[in-house]
């Protein structure tokens, strides 16, 4: 590989990184305003959420212009479309955050009340995933992806977990409908997190081992 | 432009368009069987959601191919770029007409409930969203894509209503709280069949006129 466009594909790296590292901050943040019901954390969220928008801009306009200029191909070419995609799904991770931060805003206003689900447990995951999902990219290494892969059924059964207990406090505070229709949706943007990071190392797995392996085919170990 | 790469483009452009045809299809299903409460309907659209994987798997070795073969620069590798992302979330909204039909599994077994909220008229307006979208992709029209970028605030705005009149229906009707959340989901399902048109046509935009006009950035017209 000529060594220019090798410096270009680790700038390239560099920055999904960072942009990857902020948006995770991001996520565990919301999460710690849906645990202190912190209006005031969940607005600086929604308004730094324009950080990760210009970065993802930045991002993308980065990967044309190695791609016009240094027409790369095979593998290379692969790691760039790769980074392209996964680059629009941090953003929409990002999105996630401002969707549970706008959950928090309604619920901080109102009476708390605590239900039994682990909230922060959930959080936890998805964020480790998607820190994982990276890392396999940085590194090449499809078998954390494949690993990351398999995590998301934990986060899907917890995500049934919320709807049960949910359903459960609705029938005994019917009084409290909106502020636990908001904690369900809360979770379900957790999912989504989930579901992004997914697609991030199902991306991985492609560009390493070559081959799709998208859409609950087998991933090989 | 080379005579074999505005082939490649134009087939390009025609296999897009099959896939939005197809997916544009499911949501249509997908709305029916909210209707008719269709649990038979709803397990043919979990099924052939392959198809949709399958194509989108297609289209995008497609686009590696002609990037690799064929190095396009300007227009034409912004396009091929485009045609990845939007291909991308074609087989997103594939996924949302698949968690709406598996709501519908879960509502079709309980007794009918009617709410006042026009669902085929949400559907309509995202699956318009859709196929308007698109065409403005083959027709490199960025008047249409900034009208399909307008039309989703309606979308949010009836978002908002369903959440209202479910609000309203669970406290009447406390025993029913499973079927109301699951008729609530469809529509936040709906909600993020708009969203997926309005990156479509964002991308059109930027396509169009050769700058970013997503995150909320002024869209001229």
């Amino acid at each position: 590989m000529p060594v220019r466009l090798q410096k270009e594909l680790e700038k390239l790296k560099k920055r999904i990184l960072s942009l990857g590292a902020m948006v995770e901050e991001h996520v565990r943040e919301a999460i710690n305003a849906t645990e202190l019901r912190d209006a005031d954390l969940a607005e600086k969220i929604i308004k730094s959420d324009y950080d990760i928008d210009e970065l993802e801009m930045e991002i993308e306009e980065e990967c044309l212009k190695v791609l016009a200029l240094h027409q790369p191909v095979a593998i290379d070419l692969r790691f760039i479309i790769a980074v392209i995609k996964i680059n629009n799904d941090l953003e929409r991770v990002g999105d996630e955050a401002v969707n549970i931060a706008q959950r928090i805003k309604i619920i901080a206003k109102r009476k708390r009340l605590d239900i039994p689900f682990n909230y922060p447990l959930m959080a936890e995951k998805a964020a480790y995933m998607l820190k994982r999902s990276l890392d396999a990219l940085v590194n090449m290494d499809d078998h954390l992806a494949v690993e990351v892969c398999g995590l998301d059924d934990e986060v899907d059964d917890m995500q049934s977990q919320a709807y049960d207990v949910i359903k459960q406090a609705i029938s005994e505070h019917p009084n409290r409908v909106s502020y636990l229709i908001n904690l369900l949706l809360v979770s379900r943007h957790l999912e989504r997190i989930a579901d992004h990071a997914t697609n991030i190392a199902e991306e991985v797995v492609y560009l390493v081992q070559g081959e799709i392996v998208r859409h609950g085919k087998a991933l090989s170990d």
